[in-house]
């Protein structure tokens, strides 16, 4: 029998049982492998830590799109950064007023595997409104000023090719690129395991330095460590929860498995444990 | 090097590294183990699945008591089925207005051996208000009317020794057992994978048969299957969000280290999937 497994930590470890492996390539920047599993349909692995599976992927996607976007009114423009599996594009599509969606992501062979492999996930990345940067989004981001509502920051974990992600600099080039009622949201990794705690700290304390309104909310992803995941929510103008006109959302009849608007309000009530983690690292 | 596996489904396994075994022993009921590991603490195991950890069981303990305790103003008299490990009874005895604490436990090795290796969890088992009775929950609650203002089902899951706890005639007989404005709270399955959320559903139908009002709340969880867990909060006459004096719970001053008002609200805002599990055996 076949099994992926990723070490969570040194001493857990999360086993899917494969059916077969679809695709195996060293690209310039990582490893990419696709499997095929009974339980969770597809699956993408990057150096060797799982990115996405069909069953689950809708719960990352939907909650790092909608939620912002329901708080803005009337983004336009939108920058994903990392992101190449094309499911975060997906659901931005849906909406209508979206005029310009940018994709820049470092791994063109990202793209190209998703598209080949995770159609499910990867079929927006087609839409007109699209257009697709091969860069590395922290430079990609130096010489924008003043261009996007939305920024959505899609990435690995902070190491590899997804380091830069996680950077002062980075977050500060966020905030100059964003409208001035901008929002950006970030994969903000984990408050359970040691390691992924830290890393949550650590970029919290570098995006409360940039924003003024920085909060984090938490979603259940059952293939991520813990199953506890979390995203940051940072904003020129807007609060996540007090200045949102919920039933303007309502009304765009938008079709969701795991978003929806008291779900949106719910998840950043965060437990006692992870509040003390940010406040520790927060002025 | 040694490792406690658990089957999440027979295509998911969850691993943990341990550093040796402390106890295992076949009871008149089933097999206890426990075990000792870096990441986790003391793991306790029975028949295989993972019942608690020394790292998160305060996540479970937590959200099956204080959850019902803010929304009850003067809960005195609480029963206990199952939860032998003393977690749930530690949480109750921080209420100084409680009184009487009943524990049904079927296998009383359970209890002794919790004792013995879980003293943080099992500590408060000896509080002057707790009486142990080493019976089957479903006989009994049987002759039981009137008596309690609070049950709190924390159950193992819905074979085994636990079976009964899942039955329509349980929760009917927990309904007898409750006062007017009494609240069962039990420990509902999860429903992301195909036979947790069989079983989630299952015990949602059951308990809607027996009471006014049933809602379930969502908790992370992230040693048992997906990480995302649930508990289900039946009630006579409260509203588990809309009839809560927040502001009384404070009042108490309750050290948590997972539960919160605002979490507790959150709490109960499900993922639209879940929703719909739940809403296709309501009627």
């Amino acid at each position: 029998m076949l099994w992926f497994t990723e070490q969570h930590t040194p001493n857990v470890r999360f086993s899917i049982k494969i059916d077969k492996q679809l695709f195996s390539e060293q690209s310039e920047f990582q490893r990419i492998d696709v499997f095929e599993s009974e339980e969770f349909g597809r699956v993408l692995a990057l150096d060797g830590y799982l990115m996405l599976t069909e069953k689950d992927e809708f719960i990352y996607h939907e909650m790092i799109t909608h939620v912002p976007m329901c708080v803005h009114p009337s983004a336009k423009r939108v920058l994903v950064i990392g992101g190449g599996d094309g499911g975060t594009v997906r659901e931005l599509t849906k909406y209508q007023n979206i005029e310009k969606i940018d994709l820049v992501e470092i791994d063109q062979r990202v793209v190209e595997v998703s598209k080949m492999f995770l159609p499910k996930t990867a079929a927006a990345l087609e839409d007109p409104r699209v257009t697709c940067y091969y860069e590395d989004g922290l430079k990609f981001i130096r010489h924008v000023e003043d261009e996007y509502d939305l920024i959505l920051v899609d990435s690995t974990d902070p190491f590899g090719p997804g380091e830069g992600l996680f950077t002062k600099e980075f977050y500060g080039n966020c905030f100059k690129a964003l409208h001035e009622d901008g929002i950006m949201v970030n994969q903000h990794e984990s408050p359970f395991y040691k390691e992924d705690a830290y890393a949550m700290q650590r970029a919290h304390k570098r995006i409360c330095h940039s924003f003024p309104i920085s909060r984090v909310y938490q979603v259940h992803i059952p293939t991520y460590p813990s199953g506890h995941w979390l995203f940051g929510f940072a904003s020129k103008k807007y609060h996540p929860v007090k200045d949102v006109n919920w039933q303007a959302w309502k009304e765009l009849r938008i079709r969701c498995h795991y978003y929806n608007c008291p779900l949106h309000a719910g998840s950043f009530a965060l437990p006692n444990y992870v509040e003390e983690l940010l406040r520790d690292v927060e002025d």
